[in-house]
């Protein structure tokens, strides 16, 4: 039994009306979802050809050829590697956000896959998070629509029945950190400039209580509390050492420790570890569940807000200044 | 939106109560609470005059020139310090409550203010809590009174909107841990006799629930079931080590500590900390605020007991021996 | 008032119905489950010969010599020693399980006692946890009969007003954590080959939601999860450190330690560290009680499938083998 099949649902629905938003032909929600009834693929090299194709066609879908999410088989069996690639910081846009969902449902379906090796293809940062632009100068019915497409990318990571580990090659902030918190295991490279953290307040700004469960989760009431109302980054060592990150390792060091990890992972029985995950999880996920309409509504009603659509404004002013 | 209208209607009734009980004319509510409407004093010099005024008035309404907490702008603009001068422990009379939550309103609703740093004035502790003298010899109507002072001291502490730090230069234990324990941060003199925790087991009691709650928050679930159980006073090292305060210096660095402390959280923009805050303290909170009324019954009806009141008067009857 | 009024029924009406099973003559219930009214034996000497009757009258009734849970007074007044003494790794099966409740019940209210230490006394474990022959061959009633015992272990464990120290002198994996989990202290002897965890998912099997839930409160949100999905099982050092024992000594001085600590414990009135205890602890308990049948349902659900039954049958006969 899949765990979120309306969920899913919605992620079809979304696409369609993103394709028509952006006044592209829909495609049949399986095709979009990559639910292949009676998949069962013979290995990773076929999989990987018609992945190929797959892109090319998204690709043409979206109006260009860029691919914002790679997906590459790893030299391990089972597992793939999910390069992320909307230049420059893989900021959560919804093109970018929709292709990741996309392809997560795609691996999440395929029984060639048990785990997912997730990393940044951008030289300057594993994420950055939300897109300022998606939450700027648009409509309530353009809010709600990302909000909800965040909110399933978040459940579709946390309650995977994939073993996910972030590998965290570049600093990650503020939404950025919503891969990380939902994987199973996070390993950061050594390097200072390597921050990780939820920073919001220092924009003036709240992080969702879906973002707070994680970290209470990870790193405990107490920290959590302190880092989240001080917006702290922390460097590779104090990652580690408050829990944030599972391991800390030179950044050439970082794929490989990954894969590594993961075989110890893929020791374990897929069922009993799924029900195991799901069993401490779900919890958690309920909360989203529950009370996602209701933070929807709370996100669009502060977002539209005059006064913070301003500073956004002048804040999007002020780093297109810088880039001129 | 204030978060406790109606605890402050509490505290306000509660006042005219105590003052019809020392039979002393009550004042407007609105003048106790110190919620000036249209307030927005100029600055903390203006503050500090109309503040003076209001404390003669007060210890004149009291019958008495004693002053039980006094408050003093501090050296950093918007940051207050309260001084708590209960002689010689600062336990926690009906008096002294009832002042505490008056200046903490005071301090909450004035705009100039934005973190207090909660200290002792008296040389001997930080606070030994529970006044016994309040708990022993009256009658349920004084003790469900009592009790319910106690949680709105508490409630207001925890979900305050301004940075609470508690500058501990003294022993705190049992009660006395009220303030560090909804306090934002906690500084400890390194010093043996600045013991801190919940020793009421050894007193023979159990300490409520909602001392319990934020104590796991701080130190997690296994800690607190250990210190709870055998009522365990940490000195200053281990108090650090299981998390109980976030920083232990010498006595006579407790406060510029304190003070370069809260200069790191006033970097935070007021609105989106106070968010984040709540966020995480408001289901802790709501658990005292649903089922206080049950806590107070539960308390009236165990302190009212003969033997409880019996071993009150042997152990009080034995504190007044020690001092003749 | 005891805590378990309707599980203690529960246990008397189980051991009736084994009493039944095994065709041997039933008992008056306040017999079997140790309950004499207008208890208060003198000493524990007394208790003692009375209790060396009793086992063998049980020894009897169980139609065997073999007894397997030895209880004996320690040298400590109050302390009792329990000691497991099912050969040869202590797993339980259905008999072990009944009389280890007796033995609780019969101690828990025996005034003579404040507290427990629990040890081995086979020299090759602490516990292997949940006797396969028990679940494998049998029917669904047999099934739900266990699990319903296993649940009244764990709840006679964890909210047991004695003080409970683990005193693990041999390796202790999967449902052999039971005792241990729901003990007030854990002291582990310092041997590589006194590993302890959940080591379930390796096994092919999800540990129930009430072996989590300790879990969790004992070494945190994020180490349970790492932990039970990978089914770890820590040696001493590392078992220190996550915090799943509270002490590490050598294998000769588990007992001698146990006894030291209990006398710490013992040092806290029994009245205010038992509501204290309450207090924390019930939360947790709660939620067994009110899934318990649910639980009792998802479990002989899965176990009666055929294809857990294969997988059983083959991993027995493969250990009857070894064993040839």
């Amino acid at each position: 039994m899949p765990h979120l099949p309306p969920a899913q649902e919605e992620v079809a629905l979304q696409f369609h009306q993103l394709c028509e938003h952006l006044m592209l032909p829909a495609v049949p929600a399986n095709t979009v979802l990559g639910i292949e009834e009676g998949a069962g693929l013979p290995d990773a090299a076929f999989w990987w050809k018609e992945r190929a194709t797959c892109c090319k066609v998204r690709a043409r879908r979206f109006g260009s050829q860029r691919q914002l999410v790679v997906v590459e088989p790893s030299s391990t069996a089972g597992v793939a590697v999910l390069k992320l690639k909307n230049l420059p910081v893989n900021s959560f846009s919804l093109e970018f956000l929709t292709e990741l969902i996309i392809n997560l449902e795609k691996l999440e379906n395929d029984k060639t896959f048990r785990g997912i090796i997730i990393t940044s293809d951008c030289p300057k940062a594993f994420s950055a998070g939300v897109d300022l632009r998606e939450i700027c100068g648009k409509n309530p019915a353009h809010y709600t629509e990302y909000w909800k497409v965040l909110q399933d990318l978040w459940l579709r990571l946390y309650l995977s029945n994939l073993v996910l580990i972030s590998a965290i090659n570049g600093p990650c902030a503020a939404g950025g950190c919503l891969i990380p918190l939902t994987s199973d295991y996070r390993i950061l490279a050594d390097n200072p400039k390597c921050l990780i953290g939820l920073n919001e307040t220092r924009l003036g700004i709240s992080a969702p209580f879906w973002f707070k469960d994680p970290l209470v989760n990870i790193i405990g009431h107490r920290a959590s509390e302190h880092a989240l109302q001080l917006g702290l980054l922390f460097p590779p060592a104090e990652a580690l050492q408050v829990g944030i990150v599972d391991k800390v390792v030179p950044k050439d060091q970082v794929q490989s420790t990954a894969l590594s990890v993961m075989t110890q992972w893929l020791a374990i029985p897929d069922h009993a570890r799924q029900l195991t995950k799901n069993m401490i999880r779900k919890p958690t996920a309920d909360l989203l569940v529950k009370h996602r309409d209701t933070d929807i509504q709370n996100f669009v009603s502060f977002i539209s807000r005059d006064s913070i659509q301003k500073s956004l404004q002048m804040y999007l002013a002020k780093l297109k200044q810088n880039k001129d």
